[in-house]
């Protein structure tokens, strides 16, 4: 067998840096991130792709420049390609991110909270 | 605002048919699909990409040529390219889908079961 599947829950267990996406899977040139997030992110785009914001437990808010999306556990929302967007979260919320290998967090922006990339768990 | 968010729990309400794939998102040139299943599939494989299963609710396996997963909620899966498959759930079970949009769930088989592509809900 090629692969072993992944247990999410099992996963978060297994960091606890806020903002600091780690890989769980990869499918083609593309990859699934888990991400513990608390407090404020800056603004920032990704220039050449969407990107999928899920929430697997807790709350967050991505503020867009002509609007707020308010996401829960269960749902998702898709960032289009360019669209500057701010993600906070006032309790520490758990996310995955999906998106191609490569993309960085803080999108053009770099900063204190730019996270190394393709750290797997 | 361009996008809206998506609530799994409430796009599944919305269809009842068995291993026929919704479309909720799309991400790039990349979709995420729900579909409940129950029972069995048929043995395929996706020559040009690979999938990704995610149980958002119940469990299910799929069988491989060498082996079987299991797989509960909370749990994913990654088929690379290629590689043969029969998913099957003995009760029903709610699966996420993420793959290239124009993937045919039965793959290169044509079968009673191929679903119509790019449905969304």
């Amino acid at each position: 067998m090629e692969n072993t599947k992944i247990n999410i829950k099992e996963k978060f267990i297994k960091f606890n840096d806020y903002w600091s996406p780690k890989v769980i899977a990869e499918m083609n040139d593309y990859q699934f991130k888990l991400a513990k997030i608390k407090g404020e992110f800056i603004w920032h785009s990704h220039d050449s792709t969407d990107e999928v914001f899920m929430v697997i437990h807790g709350e967050m808010c991505i503020e867009l420049r002509d609007g707020l999306v308010k996401l829960s556990k269960g749902e998702m929302y898709v960032v289009p390609m360019g669209v500057e967007h701010k993600p906070f979260a006032e309790k520490e919320c758990k996310i995955m991110l999906v998106e191609p290998k490569g993309v960085v967090n803080t999108g053009q922006m770099m900063d204190d909270l730019t996270s190394p990339n393709d750290v797997w768990i």
